[in-house]
């Protein structure tokens, strides 16, 4: 990993975990526009470095890798780790062991704002008929969003004890497009998750908060009015899709726990061996 | 009443009742939009079946013609009984009994889903001072909005009981436009009305849940966000109709009450003998 | 009915409904300390009238009866209607026509205070893992429960528009001793039952208000602090009948909601025909 | 002053104190298209009287030229006194002595509504990562802010005990453009702030009420939501504005608290002497 | 003013303002157990100093003077000015003019805590149906309730500002005995009203809050729960006195506002010229 | 590990982890007069076993083993794992991988009820001048309390998922005596911890519940209002030990942070390497 001399833009180095993901490729160019040296990294390769950009294979389960990897950087965008369920053992090495080895490196390295992956999956065992707001308790539906509530709880760990700033993005489904009725509401297009990242890393000011990642679809499980500080406002809707899914009477054709449940089908899964 | 047979629409047979009223008439044509069978029923004559409609004369508070009634639905939008004060011998024939007829005959039946026309008067000696959700308290401002809170009470029961859903209508003022000042505030129109009903229907889960019904106006005593689930979201608003209503400054030329008070002008009548 | 001549006592005449009942008759001898003249009555015989008191068979659902029933009292104890789940029609007269009787009455004869009998089963199926105050949302177990509801509703309706005050005992469990491990949590002790009507009479200003009817037992479902301002503090437990119960280990062996909801086997109950 | 003969406006005549300061003079030309007669008055002089103006200078310190001062008015706007940090020996008259002097010569009136001009500095030491509604406690960040405290909790009391209403305007930053990058969240154009100030004339009831006057920016601290009986909906946002401030990353170059708390500078201000 | 030698007690010098009033009395002795020295000062005579007294006389609103006042002292108990209502001028000097004087002075001198004696006229505007906490919004039922909420928003600006810490007491009714059927509710005894300064000292951390100063009366409007952390366990209780007022059936005899507002009569009056 | 015969106790057999640490062995006795069996584990020698005892040596991060060490119990208390700050590895192996271990083998063996000791310092980072309940939000002092709120969150999957049962015990310091100041605050006699722990076990349901371990000690961080359904009243107060720890006025003598968090010196660790 070679280091890229800084630039006059607004932040000096990015560093971007997940980066080979379908989201971190998302962000990618958007990066490069925000600062000077964007640092890319995931598991696996992320593909050449363009001007700018300072790639990197790293597993975040490493410790001295990760403590390499944040140095010199001002800011984190954790994409990194496993971004659906798994069993136990490997979710317990990426996105517990490994996100404490990034957050304990950004300490270190006097890191002072990351942007976290959470997930709706964090909440969804909450019911299909209540709106949450940024203090809604945490009701993991999954192996999974237990590690994602252990990322938030740790989280705040590090802000109330070392000032270091999180926000916790619980994204909904961020896809080209919604591809079930459950993603026409949790639906977050690709363009309005760029813009809660830049809103995310720009805000002066963000303590540790937790915004809900959905575009402004027409139903609305999540209200992020008490996250207003963070200038979030989604442009895009869900609603141009709408007609790819037939309306349908209410209907108990999918297992019932699914369609209770904000986790859709998570809330039926069961911890793997 | 002759038995129509079902289409391929999203609901086979939907029931209405209080057809014959101002709203009723307004949501005939789009429920003829969403179910193969269209059952409208008053308890007057509600005019000629069209195709896809059948029709009849029914009073609510007669048990065994309610349990005919609702043979064979697969949900019911209840907009029947009386929809203003009356003495309450006769609320409680149609609003009480007529209400508990529906319902246990809807249990019976097997009907998962109903949309309930409860009113603004169920909540209308809140002051016009503040602005409510789905979670403010009963405060009846007549004795028909007495019967709204029955309503609203008993379905809840049938929904925790037996799992059948409800969502109640608090709705304001609809009509073609408004008439006082008053429904600036409260005004929803005909579209939003039957937007609301739409979203009623076709949420897939729903729970109990209370919503306001009142389009997008300037003045707002009612707030959906913890109804965001439903989807509904009124396109219309009554400051087309702001000029019709001379603006004056603050005035106690009404009765007072009836200018303290959501419920307005009902907050001054007295039970009829 | 014959009239008393009125004494020095702080009320004049006290009005008891449901006389002849369990609680009735547990209040009789403490009310005749509070009131010059008890006006007694129930559906059935209330027994031989002793010196300062009127009886009276009355059937709430008949309206002229029970305007001449409440003429000259200072304020009534509702306990009257029926108390345990039963067909709807019967409640409909009992509890629904009754109590609008008792109402409309007392409103016309300036009646300026009810202690109304309402009960734990208007909130039942809360969940036995929730404590609830005041302001918890109507959550009826039953038909029965729903018509508490509505004299609930129906009171508030009575203090917003003329200013009769109401205090809603949601009543526990009020026997000689709890009769099963349920009762251990709901259990009113008589002496404490007596006391909360004391309270509720005696306070100079109650508005509408909700207080639930528990002795310090040492599983408490209900918070009354919210209700501080009525001074009810009881002061008997039952923790004295404890061992009556033996104790096991969490168990499913009673039909699952029966344990999981407050209102215990009333919210297996169906309505009935 | 000379007195002017009242038109047919909805006010007959209004009074706006501080009417040569900044927001006093943005006001003005409204003020006489909504009332037959404006009163204009502030310390020192408001310029020339138009037709349907009357101009005058009064120190509100000084009692009985306020008493005069209010005679024959519908309706106050005050805008008058501080509105800066100052010598608390300044601010206690003009603020405090003057304030009292103003509520107490309407009281004697019989004016019913006032206008107040509070301030965000009564909130200013809320963190800049939460969003206030109106019930938000107060947090004043300089004598100033206590100072508008004081207008809050007094007008308190002239509507619980004379009915006489107040709308406390929680202003933000009106200028004409914004100045700094607070004021990109601050930010009320003029536009919005007139049309705050006619809400606040005409709503028929207001009770006694806070809300906070920021135009829709991006970025929100506020949340008017249980003030939307108001009808108060701004029209412009500080977007336009934002490219003026060049974007950066997070950084603590100003003081701390200055970034930290909504009042900005004012949070490190000392009492002056 | 002569300055005493400081001692081995918690305290090395405590300044008490009121000393010379009713509570002032009731508590001199406590604090010379608390202090090594303890500096007595009213606007008048506070009679002889006691060994391990300073004395002396003080008018609160005389800046230089406090300023004296306030050197040398580690906390203060602040039970000086009016506690009564009073015309607005006096008021404003002795409890606005007054308290700031005090807390600049403090602020200068390095004073860290302050025991505040705000009373329940802060509050005395919400029904007697209601049970307040520490949250409650301030509604002054009079302009020394007024100047009460002053004084707590003042203590808040310089406990967010500098870190000075205040307990405001919003203390009841503290005299030998309750002296009308309010004050059964409002009673704090001497004993309890000792303990609650003692606790507001002693409490290594207090921030700014509120706390109810009541005894453990039967009837209760106000709940410290929230203020629990400061230990404060009343001893004592108005049910003693409760057989001095006769027990009475609700009545209307009072002037209506006394008996359904907290503040009792103070709610009727009106500014004193 | 032999198997004991079931008895006629209350508990067939119960499983006890971390038996042998200062809690476990509180609790041992008691455990023996709730269950035919006890079966006791820890990483080290829990010592002899009993008539009527199991015991094992057992490392949580065995996941074999602890399939093994779980069949055959009806409820688990599981104190076991590192309760105090360690390295993260060490936290991470005993309370992360361990406590998933034992909830993943009691779901495999149809475990309905789980007592899991979790810590005040899963909320340590809120301020001492507040009071929290069940509700509020995990703010960790340490890593030690990160793992403890994974603790807590995995637990309420295991209840929204598979209705596994747990009270999560946010327990305060249980010894002997308080050691320190802090300590009278958080001080838990063992006997209140045993009563503690009964309830939770014998309560028939629980669902997923936070109660916070403390005697009934003079000041209060933590309100179990509702939790009361759990019936837990402590007996004990660390009032007696008050005269150990003599009084001071507030001081800044400890590390600042120490007395403002209500973790005390846990909030000035830093993560071990």
């Amino acid at each position: 990993m070679s280091q890229q001399p800084l630039s006059q833009k607004p932040f000096g180095r990015l560093l971007l975990t997940g980066a080979a993901g379908n989201l971190g490729r998302q962000l990618r160019a958007s990066l490069a526009s925000w600062a000077g040296v964007v640092r890319l990294t995931d598991i696996v390769d992320v593909g050449d470095a363009a001007s700018g950009e300072e790639t990197s294979i790293v597993d975040l389960a490493d410790r001295s890798a990760v403590m390499k990897l944040v140095d010199g950087v001002d800011a984190i965008v954790h994409l990194g780790g496993i971004s659906v369920d798994a069993p136990f053992d490997d979710l317990l090495e990426a996105n517990i062991r490994g996100t404490y080895n990034l957050y304990e490196a950004a300490r270190k390295h006097g890191v002072k704002r990351v942007v976290f992956a959470s997930s709706n999956h964090a909440i969804g065992f909450h019911p299909v008929t209540e709106v949450l707001d940024k203090d809604a308790s945490q009701r993991p539906d999954s192996l999974y969003g237990v590690t994602k509530c252990f990322g938030e709880s740790l989280s705040r760990y590090y802000f109330d004890r070392f000032g270091m700033e999180t926000v916790c993005l619980r994204i909904g489904s961020s896809f080209e497009e919604p591809k079930n009725p459950r993603m026409l509401v949790t639906y977050l297009s690709y363009r309005d998750f760029i813009e809660l990242v830049r809103c995310s890393l720009f805000t002066n000011r963000v303590g540790h908060v937790v915004v809900y990642g959905a575009s402004d679809n027409p139903i609305k499980w999540w209200d992020n009015t008490k996250a207003g500080f963070l200038g979030f406002r989604p442009r895009d809707s869900s609603a141009q899709f709408a007609d790819r899914f037939p309306v349908t009477a209410p209907t108990a054709e999918l297992p019932d726990p699914e369609q209770r449940f904000q986790g859709g089908p998570f809330v039926l899964g069961e911890p793997m061996q």
